[in-house]
């Protein structure tokens, strides 16, 4: 699992950030992109990265403001003309409204993609489930309607006790498979070999939490309990508190406190005011450490690689 | 006057050249830009430059196409939120459409503009006179509604002969100023100086053509007829011509037989195909130079001067 940001801006574009987007990179575990929101010039951002339209999955919008969705029609269109492999059915998780406004969209500049989207309108509870992700969504407080997505990968097969299974008539080949994820096999000689005989406990799969704007509240941190990795705004700081909450927003040092409060693992703050500076930055990465020493500020293009339970932002 | 080009890509944005936006600076002549389509990231490619969002008074829209008309509630959104001064009301002319698509996105988003915009319903003829331009619109050629847009500048002041003013004895001020600008003034011994008298005949004012996507048409001539400097897509080039008509575009030489037969002073091609590599960009403007020497291929961030009836690309 990866993560890259694609946009860590608030509200506007600047120079140095855009709006907001954000990919999960399920490579490994799905070979495929989940992306949370779609601000103006996703795509152009993707150009600049190593990320192919077609295999974003799925996308998952946490509320309606332009800074979150005016990139996403260009993006749609654009994953349907480029060439390349077919392209796969798409998945958009949104707001009631949503759905109306692309069909609208499309409609008007005559779009007609080569692929399928389904829409799924998010309520609170399990939005998506299969036999390998469970994502929760809960609503949090923001000015309109804005959601936070709970992703929790479902327990991993354990470890396969190979000479084990070799000792008690497996073949080479692929019945260890079988007995790794769980199936139960039958040999030649009719014996019945039993996974769980075979291999060790099931390993813990790995939560990921990505907030959508909002101001310290009760359900970002139920979100966020025991998660490994935190993504939250951090519109504000701590000297500019005062207006996180009239504008729905957050400051660091809230975010850090809602974290440290969920017992969760790694936070990283996105949805930074263009005034913040690089010394400000750096201020506010401080403040936050202060409650919650396992923090990130993430910048337009920076990755995170999940790996053996920890952490690590990639440099280039 | 001048121009610079946001935006010269053809249906999505590449790394090189983004989609359709093109500024036509009028400090000199009214201190305001007029915008010409507003693909996606338009405001993105205006941070680039000095051009401040406050000062666009008009925006007009081709055709309403993705990659014309993407960028535009970001930019209208971004115009209302950037600091600085009072913005000023902004109109914007585009085909049936447009009003309610912006209406709705506006509307969705929850964004509330802090100046206001006058929609102008495109139809074929005269859709925009002050007193100093004229602006004409016909339909072009396209796979949707697409129209074509001749700006032309009214005629200017004549030269101000003032040595022959004071001897009729105008005093210095603002008299000359007004007798310049076409007005009759009457002296303190209450004798008549008639502006004609002491001024010499109105000069041309310059005419720009911005043709929105189409294939070879008549109307494009019509509108392009005799004019300063005509913008021009260019979408396929001559190895590609039979594809042109397919998509209603245009090549590189279409372009140059249309401004020949217009009898245009100067031609830009721009709307390039991603395709294109810089020796096929050059090989391109050689086969329009073969049909119309004036000739210019635009690249995002283009700036073209017009001075002195003369069209000079500025180079930084
Ligand atoms: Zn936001
Ligand atoms: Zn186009």
């Amino acid at each position: 699992m990866e993560l890259e940001f694609l946009g860590t801006g608030a509200g506007m574009p600047s120079k140095g950030r855009n709006t907001s987007s954000l990919a999960l990179k399920l490579y490994e575990e799905r070979g495929t992109i989940w992306l949370f929101d779609c601000g103006e010039a996703t795509q152009h951002q993707i150009l600049r990265t190593a990320i192919k339209p077609r295999k974003i999955e799925k996308i998952f919008i946490t509320h309606l403001h332009g800074d979150h969705i005016f990139g996403l029609p260009g993006l749609l269109s654009s994953r349907s003309f480029l060439g390349g492999e077919e392209p796969t059915p798409l998945t958009l998780y949104g707001p009631s409204g949503l759905k109306g406004w692309v069909h609208f969209t499309l409609e008007l500049t005559k779009t007609h993609l080569n692929y399928p989207i389904r829409f799924v309108e998010i309520e609170e509870g399990i939005i998506f489930e299969d036999e390998q992700f469970i994502v929760k969504a809960k609503e949090l407080e923001h000015v309109i309607p804005c959601y936070g997505f709970r992703i929790e990968q479902k327990p991993l097969p354990g470890e396969l006790y190979i000479e084990k299974a070799l000792k008690l008539g497996v073949p080479k080949g692929p019945m260890l498979g079988k007995l790794k994820n769980g199936e139960d096999v039958v040999l030649d000689n009719g014996t019945i070999v039993y996974s769980k005989e075979v291999t060790g406990p099931p390993k813990k799969g790995f939560v990921v939490t990505v907030l959508g704007d909002t101001t310290y509240c009760r359900k970002s941190i139920e979100l966020s309990k025991d998660a490994d990795v935190v993504i939250h705004e951090a519109t504000f700081d701590h000297a500019t508190a005062n207006l996180a909450k009239d504008y729905g927003h957050s400051t660091n040092v809230e975010a850090a406190k809602m974290a440290k409060e969920a017992g969760a693992k790694y936070l990283i703050l996105n949805h930074l005011s263009a005034r913040f500076l690089p010394h400000d930055i750096e201020k506010l990465l401080k403040e936050a450490k202060q409650v919650f020493p396992n923090v990130f500020v993430a910048h337009d293009f920076s990755k995170f690689h999940w790996k053996n339970g920890k952490l690590n932002e990639l440099y280039f």
